[in-house]
């Protein structure tokens, strides 16, 4: 099934879940409403929603319960996004203006504090406290990603592994548990959830790798930004990391990045991005990316032939799928 | 019994709770155990811990049980203060240099994201959704409250009743549910969680109106800040709500905040810092203040005769007495 009839044929389940994210984060004070709406039409994949429902199929499959799993896991997803672009000073996410650019700082930073907040609102509605324990462990996590990238920025002399650590906090666990939490929520055994947890934590690895990978190698409308961003703000993604392992690129690349720094972002990527671009890098991230997805898909084989685990081998395979 | 002799008798608790938080926010990161104990070493009364405590006798006392309730509200106020700092601009805060003063905003931000994060790791060990519930309920209401705070800024026409629901979410609601969840976590009855809630709610709005009153009257070693730094950031407390009634007042003090706003904080605010003082406000406010109290101790008349209602009278008349 192509990923479009997957969505549509969701689609009643995705839009109780989007009307509940609307209504939970919705308040009488007008500007956390504006914000927080502002965000939700942006839209998105989704993606975490739809792992969770499909995740649910391997339990006691019941929307009401999977929505009050799916709605906080997006809204966290969605808080995080908020205070990131506080720290990236981005002003446009998804060709929308950022809540920190349409009003400020400071209105971004409690904007994401509330809807966090009405996030777990909705999932302690859930009687399980595993789940919130689940979750509350992994947000603790997603915060040390963050402060890592910060401490991270411009640091031209850290390891691949580091990397590799930073996005496993910033993007893959919350992946991984949006699987894990679909099936946990609705009872399934936990041979089921730790299988669909390692297909998360691995999807998830491959999603950012991607990610990163667009930044450099996509075109300017297929990113929403002009390629380079992420090396503008000092974020030395897998691809950079890699061309600097080669020697007749990194004596180059290193001073590129030097000036990117000095200017405090204000200077142009673009010559730093053709370099890492015509080094071996970029292959290399690729090979790594498809490693994760094989042992995504690999961890698939421990469930249950049910049609839902197709179509979870079908977003892995969607999500792997070059777009540049 | 005096409040230094409560505290004395509470000393192992409040220090088991104390080295427990330590514990929570100690991170392999170094940046966050840095950030997070420079917050905890600078102290402060700890009045969360202490309610939670003398809350907990009136159900079935476990320090085990208890440290998950106080710990986490701790600290989630806390986080509420270091997110707070990046709002208000402050770089002292109880004399010590805050995290976005001594690091910077973005640091700030995450630091709090962090704390708030592990506080609920700390609480969701408990396994009672209705203790998860109430904290995450009121964590919304805590946010609302400080964005509501944003938007009253420099609004010298906003109500006293507008005020005084701000004061109730920013401040009043966490002292309140941590003299309940000491009650509902131990398993003491509706009817006494009740009557604690209403005293901590009661107590958290004197404790509020006192503080604004402090930041009017007090002085600079007191403080440990300038008086009138709330007029200089544009919060409009209780004192100058009743002032700007005042005939003879309202068109000089107009003109002084006025004169700060175009400044855009820059500006001394002595001058309307005498104008509220020569006012009537300051006696109004504490009279508000003082009906706050009585309606706190009314509170405690449901309560049963034990050692720890008398002292939650006296940390009630503690906080209500004028340091001023």
């Amino acid at each position: 099934m192509k990923l479009m009839q997957l969505y549509a044929s969701m689609k009643s389940e995705l839009q109780a879940i989007e009307d509940q994210m609307a209504l939970t984060v919705t308040s009488d004070l007008p500007i956390l409403s504006e914000t927080s709406l502002h965000l939700l039409k942006a839209g998105g994949k989704r993606i975490r929603p739809v792992l969770v429902l499909l995740a649910g199929k391997f339990g006691d499959y019941s929307l009401e319960t999977l929505q009050k799993v799916a709605v906080p896991l997006e809204l966290i997803h969605m808080a995080t996004l908020v205070h990131d672009d506080v720290i990236d000073d981005a002003d446009t996410r998804r060709g929308q203006l950022t809540v920190k650019s349409k009003w400020d700082n400071r209105i971004a930073m409690f904007t994401g504090d509330y809807i966090y907040a009405k996030a777990l609102t909705v999932i302690t509605e859930l009687d399980q406290p595993r789940v919130h324990q689940i979750l509350s462990g992994t947000i603790v996590q997603v915060c040390i990603g963050e402060m890592e990238q910060i401490r991270d920025f411009f640091n031209v002399d850290q390891s691949v592994r580091n990397y590799l650590r930073r996005i496993r906090r910033k993007t893959a666990l919350l992946i991984a548990i949006s699987c894990q939490l679909g099936a946990v929520a609705t009872g399934a055994s936990a041979q089921l959830s730790g299988a669909l947890y390692r297909f998360g934590y691995n999807l998830g690895m491959n999603f950012q790798i991607m990610d990163d990978l667009l930044d450099l190698c996509g075109t300017e409308k297929a990113i929403g930004k002009p390629p380079g961003s992420d090396l503008r703000q000092g974020n030395i993604t897998l691809p950079v990391l890699y061309a600097l392992q080669e020697e007749a690129i990194r004596g180059p690349l290193l001073e590129e990045i030097e000036a990117i720094k000095r200017s405090d972002g204000r200077s142009d990527s673009s010559a730093a991005v053709k370099l890492v671009r015509s080094s071996k890098g970029i292959k290399e991230a690729e090979r790594l990316a498809d490693r994760y997805i094989a042992k995504a898909l690999h961890a698939l084989e421990a469930l249950p032939d049910i049609p839902a685990k197709r179509n979870l081998a079908d977003i892995a395979r969607f999500v792997a799928k070059r777009s540049y």
